[in-house]
């Protein structure tokens, strides 16, 4: 049989060390036939010739033989012999890079992502030690869908206290983020015969996407300065909203109290309900939070946050409030989902806040955004005099409004990506549209990037424009 | 204004320490609010008054009162003081009870659940550690919804070596388990206008609810002792079936060579596609495990597993092999449901993999629960002679059909329930019905109770029909 592909093929496997030698046959046949090494229909040496030629058992060819036989890659006949049978190939994989950043980007602006440097390694390295630990075994097991009881308690505390919500943690479902959240609820409204939902304009178009992916289409609804405009809403027909009361995003606005009033009556008169997306509620600098509108009516709001600022999107953990009449299909479309949250993950959490290291990292966050903040306003101040900045209370972004001398957007835009700055225009976020003789609409993130980063980046764009004043000096 | 509910209400927050002063007024003054005890339209006093009456600064009371208005909570005109809005209360949650077991159960026969007390608990703490010193910044940012590419890589090595899957790292979607991996592909059956897939009958109810879930009706498809039939499946007008090919589930049967070129020649013609639920491949016991369909044909086959058996249900993480046509909507899918896995998860997991512990823990695991089984054989053997035991070649549960003397089934489980021991019938798996004359079908779940545990428990029910034989001798 020498000379036999077979032969040839196996003749590594066959010299593997003893232990793992069957395996090693096994996985070189099986390979030969999938590559097509061995064509479909060559008939195999018998396993006595076979064996002697590889110098090993016979045994180990017949194991190899009639293994690869119950998977379908051999076929044999008592008695006629063996051959191979057909496998079909895989396609050649189309290879997808799902996030992409733009090429030679020194500085990037884009909002959404907090500083991954502050993530507390060693306090969450301590709290996973303790955990591990201390967890009961039946905890490993398939978790409650709606999350631990002790983090569902744990964080219902947190949200009461922190953002003033009604937190029974009956009501709140454990989930892995804003995101998730706005999917379960998106099911939910879908299950009561909703088949639209009302989304801010200007606002985050991820909402819309979410949505899309439960049946919801969404419908832009205007925001000014005081929130939500009701006419619009209400002759939107819609019977939901996705909302940002404490600190709109992108506009950086805090709803009123009279337009969170209003918003409650919308919704109990059309039995209607809204998401309060709390994406940086946490986050205020210069006096307390204010409170989620979720505490005015619980039955009305579903109140969605997520450890995504605070501590890292890598960790996937968030929560959602969800009133009554909706909790039964949030929680089994969770269920189908995912069947619950990483237990581990949530116990850890659960000792994190419990030990006040949520609250420590809170604070330790807000004072260094604080601090970015205020580098960035400074460097829009001294590089583009007349800058008018917004939003600027709260959260990990701002709205700048570049003078239109520096404009129009596109062109402002392209010299920075040239300069290696990356930056996205208001209205990536909504329908407006601005003209070349508006300012240059810009929301810049800068939570994710230090004082001296910010003051570069702002600096490269000016330089760009021949105003950059240099780098230490005024 | 003393004597004002206000001023009572408020008594406690205002003899906090000062550092805390304000924040325990707003909060107390909130709660009043919602709980009703400052009903609505009720006039505050001023905040000089009150301010007096409490003893703190005037500042505390309007900063309070400020913060309150700005959320609702309160209504102000300037000039004419300051009532108490109007705030919806929340309803009395329902509590759900969402784990429901028998009460006083002493030995848990029903399937599913591996041993949580061989959770590695050391190694994994040792991951964990070497994790968060290395782990770079950027990967606590959004992940790829797709996994960690390390990740990915680790589990193609390990599925091609184990499993004899075609394991391209750029088809592997790191999921939450084989649950989530179903809903995935659900949604992207439907997504191509599927309204209809199969599934083994007997088979696992779970499939049914999960696609229920995406908008798939099932249909149940026989099972014989070679795997699904073809003709059935032919004439069901399906273009989708769930399948467990490695080891039915429950019946234990390892489908056939023909049977599975049966299949896939099936899903060719009907430009279908199979889902290969492999839920306990790994644990073979008397011979290498079976190589899984997919290997085949990764086009028509999608590949499903995860760490709940090996390790823990808890840590919800599992993977799919997904064939090329169905993959942008199996990613973007997963996107929407939860923009992906934990990253931390998924980085221990890598590293777990790649240094060996997986292969460690699995040969740990398969020596347990052989162990296992053999105890459940024998002490069906010696306190209910007859009993035909199925299925045990490989996984964590068998068939057992226990001789019609001591059934009818409906019998067979009360006895046993009323001596604490949880079982479950084949009927729960299918649509097979049995009369009182056929053998008591069982699926019998053993690898997450020790060998005494096994002895015990069947002892229990042998003692319930006066057959016990004692603990220990025969």
């Amino acid at each position: 049989m020498r000379g036999h592909p077979a032969w040839e093929l196996l003749l590594p496997a066959a010299a593997a060390p003893p232990r793992r030698r069957g395996r090693s046959l096994r996985e070189a046949l099986r390979e030969a036939v999938r590559t097509g090494r061995l064509a479909p229909g060559t008939r195999l040496p018998s396993s006595r010739a076979l064996a002697a030629d590889l110098g090993v058992s016979r045994g180990l060819v017949t194991e190899a033989y009639e293994q690869l036989t119950a998977e379908g890659y051999l076929r044999s006949d008592r008695g006629s012999g063996t051959w191979v049978g057909g496998v079909a190939r895989a396609a050649a994989p189309g290879v997808r890079d799902l996030a992409p950043r733009p090429p030679g980007t020194r500085v990037d602006f884009r909002p959404g992502t907090p500083d991954l440097s502050m993530f507390p390694r060693s306090a969450w390295g301590a709290a996973q030690r303790a955990v591990l630990a201390e967890l009961e075994h039946r905890q490993l097991g398939y978790p409650d869908p709606r999350g631990l009881p002790g983090l569902r308690s744990a964080l219902a505390a947190l949200l009461a206290r922190r953002r003033g919500v009604v937190a029974d943690p009956e009501r709140l479902v454990v989930c892995s983020g804003v995101a998730q959240a706005t999917t379960l609820l998106g099911f939910a409204l879908h299950a009561r015969g909703l088949r639209t939902v009302g989304v801010e304009d200007p606002g985050s178009p991820e909402h819309g996407r979410l949505f899309a992916a439960t049946g919801l289409e969404t419908v832009w609804l205007p925001v000014d300065e005081e929130g939500l405009v009701p006419g619009p809403l209400a002759a939107s027909g819609v019977r939901a909203a996705v909302v940002t009361p404490s600190h709109q995003f992108p506009s950086g606005i805090a709803y009123t109290a009279g337009r969170r009033a209003a918003l409650l009556d919308w919704a109990r008169s059309v039995d209607g309900f809204l998401l309060e997306d709390d994406y940086d509620g946490d986050f205020r600098y210069d006096r307390a939070p204010v409170g989620a509108l979720q505490g005015l009516d619980p039955e009305r709001v579903a109140y969605a946050g997520s450890v995504s600022k605070s501590l890292a999107p890598g960790l996937r953990l968030g929560w959602m409030l969800v009133p009554e009449a909706l909790l039964d299909e949030v929680v089994e479309r969770k269920r189908t989902m995912d069947l619950g949250n990483p237990a581990l993950d949530q116990a850890v959490l659960a000792r994190f806040v419990a030990d006040g290291g949520y609250d420590r990292q809170l604070r330790r966050c807000q004072r260094a955004y604080r601090e970015r903040r205020d580098a960035l306003v400074a460097a829009l101040e001294r590089h583009f005099p007349g800058t008018e900045v917004t939003g600027i209370a709260a959260g990990l972004h701002v709205i700048a409004r570049v003078p239109p001398t520096y404009g129009p957007t596109t062109r402002f835009l392209e010299r920075a990506r040239a300069a290696g700055v990356a930056l996205r225009p208001l209205e990536d976020y909504g329908t407006a549209r601005f003209t070349d003789t508006d300012p240059v609409h810009l929301v810049i993130g800068y939570a994710h990037l230090t004082p001296g980063d910010i003051a570069r980046g702002i600096g490269l764009v000016a330089e760009a424009y021949g105003t950059g004043r240099g780098r230490d000096g005024g």
